[in-house]
């Protein structure tokens, strides 16, 4: 595995793992599960020399091809890679924003061809290995990443402690090192007001949120991320299972929601979802908020059927599509906020046209 | 002239005046020119009783009838009108804001066939003859007017100085007791910001403007309304010639500013018209302020021909029919505000899509 890749081949590609529907994809965008292993006897990343930084990348990659636990992988040298190049990682969720942004040390990231299942290397531990799903797929994903786990764990010897588990760089993600996450897309929690306390209850499950009023965020989209937060003390199955059960509950929740704005609030809700239609099919300058928020709103439509000339997966591809490093990507130079927001309202009436 | 017309047979009808074009339609909306006239020897509207006001009717309607100024006429009586039929004269640019508005008096209105002549009948004076059309087009609209106030002046003895002119019941319209008016749609000016210095520019020259920033209103709709102060000291031919000047020259300014607008800034004139078309056709509750203003950018569009498949009439009509009474006596029906908003987003839709 000598070649490294560009990622301009990512380009013409469609994002696979957007394409798939899933379940419930009317409201969960995306389930993700990584896992953080370290090499026994190597110290943490952040503690090394190249010469270690080069033989963790040494061992990842052997491991890799020798077990063929990726599909036709392709491997990136993120040490050697421009910012803009990084960046289309990161939006398309290969890469963490910790992996993308820190200085250019040693590291690669090695992903399989339907860029659902990837691997980086010397992150903030040595591998983190991450599969990605459309949909509401709790247990396909661990399935799928506990067997790339297996599979490198008989190539490479992970630091493992048999009182705490997995070591990780960080202390919160010792013992298991697993985050499994969803992603949902709350417009109709959001629209009736719903939200906040539903989001309250989360965190007093003890899961983490992301977005929507999560974290101190601005609503982007009305996403929002659920995810377990503590790694210890707890088997991978019974942190999925919580996690399964209260993803679950505000999916209903949500279901609940749109059925009553549908059935109260009707004009409202074709109000909301008429005026993004209206405005992405017709504006020539759009900002990223408001890209987000409008692609929420059809979203939500295409979902409830009030919109029928659109498919779901044009739109998921969009969230992904109208980020910069793409728009810049396509535009084959690099643009600035006024020539993005251009090109961004571009590409979306081209797409919602076709 | 004994029967009476029902406003409900206009509803069916296109406004013919508006359908007409026109020089200049890109940008001048109408031409009105008003005379106020009165019978000698009755005093005045504001100081008469029921047996006076009666005797003016039956002058205006014998001096309609037998002079047939006035193609086909239709005759109101405004005092036994319910106040949304009012309204519907009012919305059709037919009566002023005071003759639907003041107490129920004896007043009537007749109107010829195309809706493009009109006489007002104990108004603020006995007789106010308005006449209407489409484009910019003052003096078109002096000779209909001049013939109309001929013909009655044969059949009625209009009070009269040969010091003074026309008297008239408030001093500031003896002399000629004209107004004469152009309402002109200037969103070039407005985007480009340049309406402030066009429009005191105006005033300087004498002449009054109601809208956009003139005489402390909102923007609504990017349309305003010029006319001559004086009626006093100037005959009617040098009235008219100075207002065309003056509204000649602000239809330059706003033709530049198109033009300026259309080379300089093509993203962010093509954005707010998209943005307004998009936003007309597809939204579901609209308030009548955000119609006038989308409205204002489609007409635009449709001018500088950005928007080809809608035509300038039914953008015309659009502003008098989705007005509140117009709404509700489609609806055949009283609405509140919240109701017309979700009738009049649904007029725009269905007319749009014609």
């Amino acid at each position: 595995m000598n070649e490294y890749f560009d990622t301009d081949m990512l380009l013409d590609r469609r994002v696979s793992w957007l394409a798939d529907g899933g379940p419930d994809d009317d409201i969960a965008i995306s389930t993700r599960i990584r896992l953080a292993r370290n090499v026994s006897g190597i110290p943490f990343p952040t503690h090394i020399d190249n010469h270690e930084l080069a033989a963790v990348i040494a061992f990842a990659e052997m491991a890799v091809e020798k077990t063929e636990c990726l599909n036709d992988p392709m491997c990136f040298n993120i040490a050697g890679m421009e910012p803009i190049d990084k960046q289309i990682l990161l939006e398309r969720r290969l890469v963490s924003y910790e992996f993308s942004a820190s200085p250019p040390v040693m590291k690669t990231l090695i992903v399989n061809r339907d860029e659902d299942v990837s691997l980086m290397v010397n992150e903030e531990d040595h591998l983190r290995l991450q599969t990605i799903h459309s949909g509401f797929c709790l247990s396909d994903a661990w399935s799928v990443i506990d067997k790339v786990d297996d599979a490198l764990s008989s190539e490479i010897p992970y630091a493992f402690d048999s009182d705490l588990g997995y070591l990780t760089s960080c202390p919160t993600n010792v013992g298991t090192g697993i985050r499994a996450s969803v992603m949902l897309h709350l417009p109709g929690l959001v629209l009736s007001d719903q939200v906040r306390p539903v989001i309250q209850g989360v965190n007093k499950l003890g899961m983490a949120v992301r977005g929507i009023f999560g974290e101190g965020s601005d609503n982007l989209g009305n996403l929002c991320q659920i995810s377990n937060q503590s790694t210890l003390g707890e088997s991978e199955d019974g942190i999925i299972q919580r996690l399964q059960l209260v993803v679950s509950q505000i999916i209903n929740h949500e279901k609940n929601a749109r059925r009553k704005l549908l059935r109260e609030r009707t004009e409202f809700l074709r109000d909301s979802v008429g005026r993004a239609y209206g405005i992405l099919n017709n504006a020539y300058v759009m900002n990223s908020k408001e890209a987000l928020n409008s692609l929420s709103m059809l979203r939500l439509g295409v979902d409830m059927k009030l919109i029928k000339s659109i498919d779901i997966k044009t739109v998921n591809e969009l969230f992904i599509l109208a980020q910069p490093a793409h728009l810049q990507k396509y535009a084959g130079k690099v643009l600035d906020q006024e020539e993005r927001d251009v090109a961004r309202a571009s590409l979306i009436r081209e797409r919602l046209k076709q």
